[in-house]
């Protein structure tokens, strides 16, 4: 669903608003995404939200802190939520656009929060059977093909140069603790992570104190952080905050 | 499908029986299930069933060996079978139980007979794309997380105390002997195998003489066999078994 | 679709032609593979084709250049054109065929063109959730379940003896320059390709210059270089092709 319903990333090219694309997968951490949304939303800038099939079931209006996508939408600045099925809405033909090219085209940043543990498997393994993992995998991790876009913050890049993608995930605590979890951090960190040189933020789940007296991890990096971490890369802060109400 | 629809774990926790959870993916050998919970169904314990989408297509009554999940229910103490639409049954809000993680919590042991060469594909990359794989994701390795329930063998855990996970692969002969096969052995057994202090127990397919002269593997252990290694965590005979007729 | 719609390899066991088994996945290349079929149409060979359920997008008639599924079984020698639905067509019993089995004991030879980013994933995952990748993993890596049927050319199987798998990746430049699929290319290439002892050549996809003045990759092979690479293995030259009038 979208304001703007086709998208061609070059149409965008000189708008000189940061441009956010948001993702959020099977998590329920999911419901966070309307706070997060909302609390961007004040500030000069262009955003795009892709839900997987799964994260799409926690957003169906049946409960306040569980909005449908339609009232989403009526957030400002949130240009257009996109699913799995807009990929192929069209018959392709020669000179088309391919939606998980121009996605990743157009934004200037990309964070999935929540990301699950599926989608952080499908991540590490080079998947690309949905469309955010599609845009995962279609990421510009050479910092040679999308250029910067002028008049926008230079923290927007990575120190090489690269457009970043933040990942926060989100999952049970024992699917947090699974052996598996471990390789793929490591991949996302040691391999592919901002400080090693790449395009990767991963913001680490929460450690909570458990029934059990022990103490565990997976829960979603709290929603503020999260809009604090993006707001450091858009170079904004939150007490500047104000909307132009004719936005 | 369920005798009993819904499953809170805690509700369960004091009922004094061992709960064997089952799990079905899209292999032949689907059609020894029936064959093994009959077995089980004799020592008095609570079993449970997930079939994956393809292990379904097996179970649809077309053929005696091949009952409908319907008539499966008919088995005393099988309480519930469940496919992957189970899961999003109804819209989540907070609070809401979310059954692969009941379904961990409840189980004292998981069998996956058989295993399909996707479904161990898988389970060793962390996908969780099914019920069944959601419940393999979620399993608790550490053993910190489920606690014992009173009145059970102890002979149901590890030696290092953990809830076990059996598998048991099932494929043509030229998929076991694919080299990836191999791959994905070394991290069950070498890495999460009971052997070495983890959770996972391999059954390895038997090998048989093929028509060519060669000797192959894929297919999956002898459902008897397969019985008798879970009556082992049982701790039961079998000729202890008696039923109780009101049962 | 097909024309001859049930499979029974051991059938066209001494029908003394090579059978080439033909796939796609999800890439925009996969509008060339009419005319790689219709190029090796005039040799005396047979021909069918698996599609991915993405790949079926790019065929539905929708352009001169895209014909749909039954258009393109006028071609001669293309024998059937199968998609993942194929597989579970019949509710199964014990003895019935197993299509993806039986594709690849007929097959001597498989060419998958192109191979997208996702199913380039599966296969080194080990994956099988699609009609494609069932026969991937099936595959005879040995050389010692499917025997060298008799009459054919010696070239058809690799210097060890096995039948050839042959991918043509086909992807976005970004995709292509992900690091994970230089992980990948090293797993097809220098641990199962044919140059040390296994079954697979990766055809290279072709590296253009770029908008940007940088060199990249990532779009599939001349359909012509595959054609031609394909007679290699069929010890056919292109001049020779004369189609039997009455075929
Ligand atoms: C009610 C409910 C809540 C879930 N919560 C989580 C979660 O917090 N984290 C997670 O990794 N998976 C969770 N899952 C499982 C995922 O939704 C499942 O693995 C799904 O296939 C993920 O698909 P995706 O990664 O394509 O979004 C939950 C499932 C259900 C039914
Ligand atoms: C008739 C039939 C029989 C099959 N038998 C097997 C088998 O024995 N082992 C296997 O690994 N896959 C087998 N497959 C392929 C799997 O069903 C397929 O890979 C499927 O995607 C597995 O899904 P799952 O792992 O989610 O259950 C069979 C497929 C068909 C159509
Ligand atoms: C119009 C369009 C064109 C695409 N082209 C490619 C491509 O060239 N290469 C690729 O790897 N993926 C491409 N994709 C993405 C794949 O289709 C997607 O990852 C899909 O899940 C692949 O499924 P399969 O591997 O099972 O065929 C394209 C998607 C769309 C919508």
């Amino acid at each position: 669903m979208s304001k703007t319903p086709t998208l061609r990333a070059s149409d965008n090219q000189n708008d000189g608003r940061p441009h956010v694309l948001l993702a959020c997968t099977g998590s329920v951490a999911t419901i966070k995404i309307p706070l997060i949304i909302e609390a961007l939303s004040h500030h000069d800038i262009s955003m795009r939200l892709i839900l997987s099939s799964s994260a799409s079931q926690f957003l169906r209006g049946q409960s306040a802190e569980q909005p449908s996508v339609a009232s989403l939408l009526e957030i400002p600045n949130l240009e257009a939520v996109y699913t799995d099925e807009d990929e192929w809405s069209q018959p392709w033909t020669r000179g088309a656009d391919i939606l998980h090219i121009e996605l990743r085209r157009w934004a200037d940043i990309m964070i999935i929060a929540p990301l699950s543990a599926n989608s952080m498997a499908k991540m590490v393994a080079g998947m690309a059977d949905s469309l955010v993992m599609s845009v995962v995998r279609a990421w510009d991790t050479t910092a040679i093909l999308d250029a910067q876009r002028t008049n926008l913050p230079s923290s927007l890049r990575t120190s090489t140069g690269k457009k970043p993608l933040l990942v926060a995930p989100a999952m049970n605590t024992a699917m947090w603790a699974h052996p598996v979890t471990h390789k793929q951090a490591a991949v996302l960190e040691q391999e592919w992570g901002v400080d090693v040189g790449g395009w990767i933020r991963l913001i680490r789940p929460v450690e909570k104190e458990l029934a059990c007296g022990d103490t565990g991890g997976g829960a979603m990096r709290e929603w503020k952080d999260i809009v604090t971490i993006i707001r450091q890369y858009l170079d904004v802060e939150a007490s500047n905050s104000t909307r132009n109400p004719t936005a």
